[in-house]
């Protein structure tokens, strides 16, 4: 094989755009740390005699890695033939060396860097180990596209290393359980944004969800029998670790813990019986830690998963103890005074000290939240800051390692330029020194579990969970943010060949709300909401929910973020900008004509589904908008200002309807009410 | 529990359409033998303290199935909580009552028949047997739907039982190969619609598809590497005794089997090597029925496999030998002639009656094609008819027990009414005695694979096979058509819950064609096509493909049955024919827009993408016919007949837009011609 690859252009990270033939940025994210395009006619066709050589380290999962990619290949062509095989000898399309294999189980600093050369005549990917390989394939397939010479990757020179060693994803398996086939596709999915650490919060007051053998009222009696088994967990650590990740358990102690006390009331500070919660929020609860036997099971416990779970760190949790229980306990208040303990922070930290000692016994590195970082720990501990950002530099002063998760709460609904804008390393970390900075290991998005099933838990994590994996793999100036969605956009479709559902979901939800299968008003209407932000969904009617509330509502079906809405806008502020392309006007009248006349349809449709009533509001609001916004493009087409007295009555009817209903907002009265000022100021054109 | 049901309309299944409350069909797919609706206001609430008791029988079936029933409503409410439990007692808004377990593994002509009584206070489902309770519980499912009150069931009272005992689906697996868990998700369907008989061919010339331990050759060299391995097997042959269906497995011989071959070239009648055939066809090799060893290797074969395979069936094909290895062989014309064999189907009867012994043998009653049917062999075989309905009367007859499959292949892609129209009891069949018609068990839908993968399979099989399981499970007399689509859209969108993809693959497969997301001009096009019938796609340009052809074309993702050409159809003719409602002529006329229009989008995208070329001549078709509409629409309008001149050349378009293009055809051209008719008669309104 020979690589025929002219570079002719050199196009670094500097930009965060590496423009293709049609000034298209390439299909990649996270985008490379150094990208160098060919020519733009050299490319390399992927047809059905298509292969694959595999060279240098014999790793086995280097070639289970060969067939999952040849398997995504197929899917990703519709090649499903029984062509496109592993070669014998080292001739192939795609020549893979690996120098030696990373380790079984992968660890944290392992080399995770590539590169990869592709020419008319083939292409060759390079790793120093496993790692670098699994994450070179990644990007190939992400380049391939369909070209009018067949589907093909484009020639190109990319050397690749990530920014940051711990790229996380949390999923709370707690507050809903996600059954193993759930977790199986997000960590296909975490692979192909080159995530390397699942971080699993694997217990709280809502459900104790592994298997404990030494223990087993913990699972038997805290789970309502939605657990995983030991078994399904070593499973899953091999299917991770086959991908490049490592799964990190988190058992969150001495609060978050009511479901460990259904089965074991004695390591409660309260009296007991307990049963599993079903409520939201932060409770009381929490493990006394005042006795002998709480550390004496923490042992064993610890000791067990310990084993059950291979990877280096112990996540304890930590967060959020309100105290109520220890305050109302004498015995507790009694241990305090002895111990000369001042308040409930020197508490917990008492109990963290004894906590740290089993974990760091049992050969693991402890892992915490924010609450954890006292100066009684060791420095050998890791901080996880979901509080906010200063903290994480805070600890890093004292000499603390830790990972940023403030800025990255995938529940909050944020839109993805928001994710994308928080840097682990800006703020205050910015005035770190360099040794400092080094304590700063990377990030995680997190999933809480509050408001999602197996239903819509893709939708909330994808393709939003792609732009912390950016933020954390690639170079600090990668920050462009059209770029960034225009990228996430293709990337999203990329992840429908991995079975994840955060697209298909989307029509089946909305056809169940509207029991018919004729969903084009509301889907006009679901286009462009959003579900309300940050934790004003418990806040707002029709009040906050349980662990046992059907989430089939509105709000459960759209995106977080919706795709609509932004290019609306944007097509706005092209159009009172000035940029007017042909046909943008038609496009924002037709755009909101279909606002103005979903309402008929929804209205008599509403009687058919009892999910339907409280999307009139919302609907009756969108007609409204429409109505508005051709009001005043027609004004501005005839050149004459609209009336003021219009207008006022319009940015009445917009405060309105920006205002959140069934606990989703319309996004799209920002754009309305520029075409609406735009028309009151419109001079003869 | 109350049965609280008021029955104020008996609605047999004479009429063919149990209408509700808005006079549609019930959502029944198979429509039950006896069907009595209650009072429309009555209804059942699905929420999420719905439970499930189990009575009479313990049949671990039943439980299973009860899980799968609570499963299949969670997601198909929305409601995946913890509740919706199996009750401990006999309190339960669902009681299910079992007289006693079936057989083990299900056998034909078991009871099937259960009763399903609805009310406000609760339902109750009595089956003498498991079956029986199986299909009460599909039965009840589908009567699932969104109203004011909720997710409900209607109240109703349904006595049902099948009209013929053996309701079949054949899959291939040998032309091309499907993975266990697309086989999990069609027996998944097949429970849906209560199919109860799994064929599946497990070998042809293209791949022999199971683990044979006494015959390794078979699979290691004949197969690809893509095969069932036994324990694969077992597994699946409990997931399908589980749901109720038998699995029948098929074995083709002496002809379609150059696959055996491979392994075994002494099995074949010419001088081998042989490989594993990529073409599709009738070919030549076939066993040779002279020899002891032929006998020797299928004694030892079939032996294993009855085994392996609990059903008392077993199919051996038979179907189509040419005869031309035999009769260049100059032993067996020796033989022929010994043996005064007058020709080579007296020659295959003389093989069939051997294999038949050996069948016999091993416990099984043997099955084959039409072909297998002659004089020399014994009663007990039962004969599929493949060629043509008569010879099913031909084998009654006889004395032959038979199967009908002639108008029930999937892969023709017929619409839906004309597979609904065959009747295993009309024709010839209609003038048996009531003993022969007896020997009438039943039919078979056949997805034959030369043209299918595990993308789209589900497209092909779903939803048409339900009106073939309709037609083999309901009363004759329930035949209405309008009624059969609706009630096929409603089961086609139900199907999603269970995974199959026959919807959700759609999209994903038109996006990889377009080579971007942008793809509502290319689905304007792709759903008023249907892919060209019968046997033509390898008869029409670019002409025949091979099982290494990559199945990713604009005929891969249409749907068999276009659903918008048929609704589009139908406004014109109640246009043309004068039951205009208001908003008809505007619906219409969007139609004919959207058609007119995409032509452009389509021009431009084409350069972008190797698969959209031979899409063009279609997108200019349909943008012709889409013009000439509504041209034809504003000389009704004017009230004016349209000019003869120009009627002339509309035609001479609509004859050039209605050949297939790309081994698609455009649907829609009948209807376009009808309001080009209509425009030319047309006078002053």
């Amino acid at each position: 094989m020979r690589i025929g690859l002219a570079v002719i252009a050199v196009c670094c990270a500097l930009a965060g755009v590496a423009p293709s033939e049609e000034n298209k940025p390439l299909p990649l994210m996270p985008m490379p740390a150094h990208v160098a395009i060919g020519s733009p006619a050299t490319r390399l066709v992927i047809d059905p005699s298509f292969s694959v050589a595999i060279t240098g380290s014999t790793d086995p999962r280097i070639e289970h890695a060969a067939q999952r990619f040849l398997n995504n290949l197929r899917r990703r062509t519709g090649m499903l033939s029984l062509d496109m095989n592993i070669a014998k000898g080292e001739q192939a399309s795609l020549i893979i060396h690996t120098d030696h294999a990373s380790k079984e189980i992968p660890e944290l600093g392992e080399d995770e860097s590539y590169t990869l050369e592709v020419g008319a005549g083939g292409a060759k990917l390079n790793a120093p180990t496993t790692l670098g390989t699994l994450n070179g394939l990644q990007t190939f397939l992400q380049l391939v596209s369909n070209t009018p010479a067949g589907f093909a990757v484009p020639a190109i020179s990319i050397q690749d290393a990530p920014r940051f060693p711990w790229r996380g994803l949390l999923i709370d398996s707690s507050r809903h359980f996600f059954p193993v086939e759930v977790i199986r596709r997000e960590l296909d999915g975490m692979a192909a944004v080159k995530l390397n650490v699942f971080h699993w919060h694997l217990s709280d007051n809502q459900g104790f969800r592994v298997e404990s053998r030494k223990l087993p009222k913990l699972q038997e009696m805290g789970s309502d029998g939605f657990y995983y088994t030991q078994e399904q967990l070593r499973e899953l650590i091999t299917y991770a670790a086959d991908r490049g990740i490592r799964i990190v358990p988190e058992f969150d102690m001495p609060g978050h813990s009511t479901s460990w006390f259904v089965g074991y009331p004695d390591l409660a500070s309260g009296p007991g019986p307990y049963e599993v919660e079903r409520k939201w929020g932060v409770l009381d609860p929490a493990m006394d830690p005042t006795k002998d036997s709480t550390y004496k099971f923490l042992d064993t416990f610890i000791g067990e998963m310990a084993k059950l779970f291979p990877d280096h760190y112990f996540h304890i949790g930590g967060d959020e103890v309100n105290g109520k229980q220890w305050d109302s306990n004498p015995k507790i208040q009694e241990f305090k005074r002895a111990h000369n303990l001042q308040d409930n922070e020197e508490l917990q930290a008492y109990f963290n000290q004894h906590v740290q000692k089993i974990v760091s016994k049992h050969g693991k590195i402890m892992l915490g939240w924010d609450e954890i970082l006292r100066p009684e720990l060791p420095k050998s501990i890791v901080i996880q800051s979901w509080r906010g950002q200063e903290s994480l530099a805070q600890a890093a002063k004292q000499g603390y390692s830790g990972l940023l998760s403030a800025g990255y709460y995938l529940d909050l609904h944020w839109p993805a330029w928001r994710h994308y804008a928080v840097d682990p390393m800006s703020g205050v970390a910015a005035t770190l020194s360099d040794e400092e900075k080094k304590r700063i290991l990377g990030g995680e998005a997190c999933m809480w579990a509050e408001y999602i099933t197996p239903e819509n838990i893709d939708s909330r994590i994808w393709p939003r969970a792609a732009v912390v994996a950016e933020r954390l793999w690639s170079p600090s100036d990668v920050t462009d943010v059209s770029s960034m969605y225009e990228r996430m956009a293709e990337l999203s479709r990329q992840l429908d060949w991995l079975d994840l559902t955060h697209n298909s979901n989307y029509r089946p939800m909305l056809r169940r709300i509207a029991g018919t299968e004729h969903i084009a008003a509301l889907r006009t209407i679901a286009d462009v909401v959003e579900p309300v932000k940050d934790y004003q969904r418990g806040e707002l009617p029709p009040g906050e929910a349980t662990s046992l509330t059907p989430l089939n509502r509105l709000i459960d079906a759209v995106h977080p973020e919706s795709e609509a809405a932004r290019r609306f806008s944007a097509l706005v502020d092209d159009f009172v900008g000035g940029k007017v392309k042909p046909g943008t006007e038609e496009e924002i009248r037709g755009i909101l004509r279909s606002w103005r006349d979903q309402q008929l349809d929804i209205q008599q449709m509403a009687s058919q589904s009892f999910l339907l009533p409280e999307v009139l509001p919302l609907s009756q609001d969108l007609s409204t908008l429409g109505a508005a916004g051709l009001q005043a493009l027609d004004y501005l087409d005839h050149g004459q200002p609209a009336p003021e007295a219009w207008k006022a009555q319009q940015l009445e009817v917009l405060e309105q309807a920006s205002k959140p209903r069934a606990q989703v907002t319309l996004m799209v009265v920002a754009p309305v009410q520029k075409l609406i000022e735009a028309s009151a100021n419109s001079a003869p054109r």
